[in-house]
């Protein structure tokens, strides 16, 4: 630990150095050598649409200009999808990024956010960082617990509830209904997060329409899952436009990379690429589950483009599982809060990477089970 | 203007609209064409090293990642360059985004922050995000006042003194003994901020050399400029390791485009493509001076990679030479404050660029002068 700078403010001081997720980066700089495959960020490696690499191609010698800081014909792309007004969009830095602005936009220090034990790290370290007070609700049969959430932020009188659908890590997911009820539900004071990362590989009719007209949901997309590009760093928010446009207050207007901007609006262009990667990811997460199935694993169903797998025992036993197939050169990941901590989490990925996961998974629960 | 939202902070509430600058796109939106020539972000049209456009090729395919969040290479290699330790160096989303962390990590709502009039308006919007109380000291003989400045960080007790050198918008500079000066005069209470994003084009001797054992100074630097690569957003800060490290705690640490930080690794690397470019801005910079000259107008120095030219009449003058000049598709800008507003402001470009000012410019000078 470095001297705290005198500089910092008391809140900065007293906020804790660690960060929500090691990357593979740093575990392979400890290992001393490249994973040979990388299965646990829950990114694609199926990539993006054939289109948005030409448009990354193109855009290369184009990448002295700044990215256009209205976003303007992606944020137009993208609600002409949705059917909404490009006031009703804004484009961050991937949608952690608009996580962080919410929370700088909403929060007064001391007030009081509800999630899910377990849930999305980097959502909790932005509300450490705005000095927010963090309400945490059990999941309930491996799925987050709606019903606890909404008493939860009645009771409290949450500003903000963030609920993941399909949710992160265990790739469980509610019904639009159910999400519907949870927003009728909300007490007025209260503001929700919907966090739809994995939205787009789910089963129809698990997300609700999108009702612009309703100032209390903010809804969250991205490219990082389904259409395969993390390394651009493209996200979005939709909702009404009060709330929306107030992004504009306190974002980095010249925060979005140029290239990320042109291919991602190259990558919405090109729903029929999307529809055939969201069919690999499924047939991918069925392959995940029969090499589980085959170490005497049980894999959680899964709406998003990772599966969790049940290991069986207890957090010593999923954690020795993971360090074992570390060592064997596949990064996977696990959740970090009981009782979800008896699993690992294993992303999609090409034939050839679950090969490899094919070959090692078995090695690793023998040595774990020793 | 939509109705504010009811979830909005009194604080985020109050906060205005505007945005710092406006992109050209936006202008080519309203003319319904594009520009010919993009002189007025103060880019570089000379792009980056031929090895930073290839390792982007090469990092297309690979987009589907997410980018190391430790940035640990590109750190690694800035602080062997600057002779400094890794932990004394952080990567952001362009200066723009380190200069938001750096407020969001130093600055309690109502402590003063000092910078100079018409002084970068990106700074300012961040102030004003996080509730500063902004006190400007106008500019001295077109300079940034360094002893006003210094002078009103101490009256105000200040929390945070800005200042950039060579500076935007006029060019200008300070030897780099000035500015040790002025870091030695500061109070103990005060921060400085030294925005450096101009440094690679400066005379030797502009920048103080680095001293992480100082913690009242953090240096910011960009691929921006002189790297020419404004679309990766690329920047860091570099300081005394326990302020420097403690961005870490509100940084979104999945910020950073992977193909970003693979190119300003490759451009780092290249140096002495960087010296060939910052020729070619040198000389860039003199034709500018004698478009201007041949208009009547007058270039001030500039250590930078744009000119102000002082249009030698008032701010309206100046006004109506720049839109004649957006009105024959050539973007340029110009300061926002007086008396600096008397100027426009023309980026470097390569010659094709330039060849078009040296058309268009004497044609809206005379439309001006009416």
């Amino acid at each position: 630990m470095k001297t705290p700078s005198r500089f910092l403010t008391p809140h900065a001081a007293e906020l804790p150095a660690t960060v929500p997720f090691v990357g593979p980066e740093a575990h392979q700089r400890k290992l001393g050598r490249p994973f040979k495959a990388r299965l646990g960020a829950n990114e694609s490696g199926f990539g993006p649409s054939p289109r948005a690499i030409a448009a990354m191609h193109e855009s290369v010698p184009k990448n002295w200009m700044y990215a256009d800081p209205e976003n303007y014909e992606l944020r137009e792309a993208i609600a002409a999808l949705h059917g909404v007004g490009n006031d009703n969009v804004n484009i961050g830095e991937g949608i952690d990024g608009l996580l962080g602005l919410t929370l700088a936009l909403t929060l007064s220090p001391g007030e009081t956010v509800v999630t899910s034990e377990g849930a999305y790290p980097t959502f909790n370290f932005h509300v450490a960082g705005h000095a927010g007070r963090l309400v945490k609700v059990p999941y309930r049969d491996d799925r987050e617990d709606i019903s606890a959430l909404l008493d939860t932020a009645r009771r409290e009188q949450a500003k903000i509830l963030y609920i993941s659908n399909p949710d992160n890590p265990m790739g469980s997911w509610w019904a639009a209904e159910a999400i519907e009820q949870l927003i009728d539900g909300l007490p007025s004071e209260t503001l929700l997060i919907l966090d739809e990362a994995y939205c787009d590989t789910a089963p129809p009719g698990t997300t609700p329409p999108i009702d612009i007209g309703n100032p209390q949901v903010l809804r969250y997309r991205t490219f990082s899952k389904a259409y395969g590009m993390a390394g651009a760093r493209i996200g979005y928010v939709i909702g009404e436009a009060g709330l929306v446009t107030a992004f504009d207050k306190v974002r980095n207007h010249y925060g979005i990379n140029r290239l990320g901007q042109i291919c991602a609006l190259a990558a919405l262009r090109d729903q029929d690429y999307l529809a055939e990667a969201v069919a690999r990811i499924a047939r991918a997460r069925d392959r995940i589950a029969a090499i589980a199935a085959g170490c005497g694993l049980s894999a959680l169903p899964s709406a998003t483009n990772f599966v969790a797998i049940d290991c069986g025992r207890d957090v010593d036993f999923a954690r020795r599982i993971l360090a074992e197939t570390l060592a064997r050169d596949v990064f996977i990941r696990m959740p970090g809060a009981a009782p979800l901590n008896r699993c690992i989490r294993i992303s999609t990925g090409p034939d050839a990477e679950l090969d490899l996961l094919a070959e090692v998974l078995p090695e690793a629960v023998a040595a774990a089970r020793g």
